[in-house]
């Protein structure tokens, strides 16, 4: 019973006033399956080039992730470069080389295709359309998306937002989304467009869950140090979805307990906190279940009243 | 067992996406006062012109704030005009006429030196350690300012602060006076500078409690309409300062709840979220004790996992 991930897999060159990179694991599939791999069997489907190094590949395995999806072709993987600002509240992209991910055509591994959970990364709307038909009957689905598509492929990505269960974007990603200022306002209209459940990030602001009349909002955690925000959003993600698989959650279900979707986002918010403790994917290399635990009991304490 | 609050008596020209008032009541003083009354009784000090109708000091009076304290003089009474944006995030200042309150030198009444609480709305610096000096022995000293005193008055604020409980203060004054971009070393700096206990707020994000090595978060309330956010932050200080009163609460014992800290921040929350429902201070004209209660009771909910 596991959870099949979809999106970008790719090297990173990452400047923050903290150090850098200049290639490093990244893409979205990769930091979202690193993350709900803590909660949940992951099996993941992207597309790398020859450059692609197989201890990378073993970095995905050593957590378990099911890599039979990951496709190799002939040139090279999808590079991105970036640095960011003082504040880290802004960043500049440098590179942005498509390569191999320009024809990434996602076809799923039969084995892939009955099981119950699929988190749909930001790729191009029809793409993950063409996925979630792949599937035979998921239990749930949802997925990320982006401005270059809310503005760019907005019919195709509401006719492919229109059969997910959830949708997990940040707020002005919601704001361009539902042409509405106002974020309850906002909510309501995009769950209209489909979704039962909104989830709204709002970066070191924390995040929001919207389902009916019914929401909860969640402050940011206090991080000692923002080492490097990328990929915080992703494993925000699939903290959110890994939690949501591994508590067995079936979103269409008439009802589900508000606290477990809190808790969902809870866990969403404590692995954006660790991804931004190190460089690109690396707090991942040593985290555990029991600092995962701890942090989540944190939230707990700083938010009790 | 009285709170005294200093600060500006105003008259306010506000324009929001939502309509305009040429004329109505404002100040920090106002906003402190209306808010905190609904937890204790308030005493004010400020100044006004000529032109301050009796009907404004009905206002006032009709929410049992003394206004001994409020001195009238020959002039007209402080006036300002702002027009916000459309998504109320940033307002242009049009016009500032300090008036009559630029020689504002606040004398308290006999009647208000041995009261318990002191909240020093957003003044010179040196005026508020005058007006802490007038008073016998408060149990609780606590305060606001603003970037131009952080800037302009830097020693003689910190001189004054020094002698205060608690801070209170928005996110980028507090990166300001401690010039750290990380909020948590922020508050490390500035409780060194002598406030036991720094509340940070942070607009339509919420608000933050720092004591010690504790913290507190609470996100923002989530308005159907932001209708005028003006005077929003002095409600919050109302509010919170209010109920710190309200409890008998001294920050200069040993040890204080958590608990209780962390509901005045709520109480804070609530106060500068249901400022924002009308033009400037009009909610308070209605609203209740058990409006204030049942929205504390949303937050409850709303934070809950």
């Amino acid at each position: 019973m596991s959870l099949v991930v979809v999106g970008s897999v790719a090297y990173d060159g990452i400047e923050t006033p903290h150090g850098k990179r200049d290639r490093i694991l990244g893409g979205a599939c990769t930091y979202i399956a690193l993350s709900a791999s803590y909660f949940t069997p992951v099996k993941i489907v992207g597309i790398v080039g020859e450059d692609f190094a197989e201890s990378d590949v073993t970095i995905l395995k050593d957590r378990n992730i099911d890599v039979a999806g990951l496709e190799r072709v002939v040139g090279k993987t999808f590079f991105w470069k970036g640095v960011y600002s003082q504040d880290m509240n802004d960043r500049e992209t440098l590179v942005t080389d498509l390569n191999v991910f320009a024809d990434f055509n996602p076809k799923l591994p039969e084995s892939y295709r009955d099981q119950p959970y699929l988190m749909l990364g930001n790729i191009q709307p029809g793409l993950q359309r063409a996925v979630r038909h792949q599937m035979k009957e998921p239990r749930l689905v949802g997925g990320d998306t982006m401005n270059f598509w809310i503005t760019g492929s907005r019919e195709e990505l509401l006719e492919t937002i229109k059969e997910w269960d959830f949708l997990l974007i940040n707020d002005s990603e919601a704001r361009l989304l539902s042409a509405e200022t106002n974020l309850k306002k906002a909510a309501k209209k995009i769950m209209a467009m489909g979704p039962s459940t909104l989830v709204i990030k709002r970066g070191e602001y924390g995040a929001m869950l919207f389902r009916g009349d019914d929401y909860f909002i969640v402050p940011g955690y206090l991080l000692d140090e923002v080492f490097d925000p990328t990929g915080a959003g992703d494993c925000f993600a699939g903290g959110f979805v890994g939690y949501l698989a591994e508590q067995g959650i079936d979103l269409a279900r008439g009802h589900i307990d508000r606290r477990e979707l809190s808790r969902a986002v809870i866990h969403g918010s404590v692995m954006g906190s660790f991804c931004c403790e190190k460089f690109g994917p690396e707090r991942f290399y040593s985290l555990t279940r029991a600092e995962i635990d701890a942090r989540f009991q944190e939230f707990k304490k700083f938010t009790d009243f």
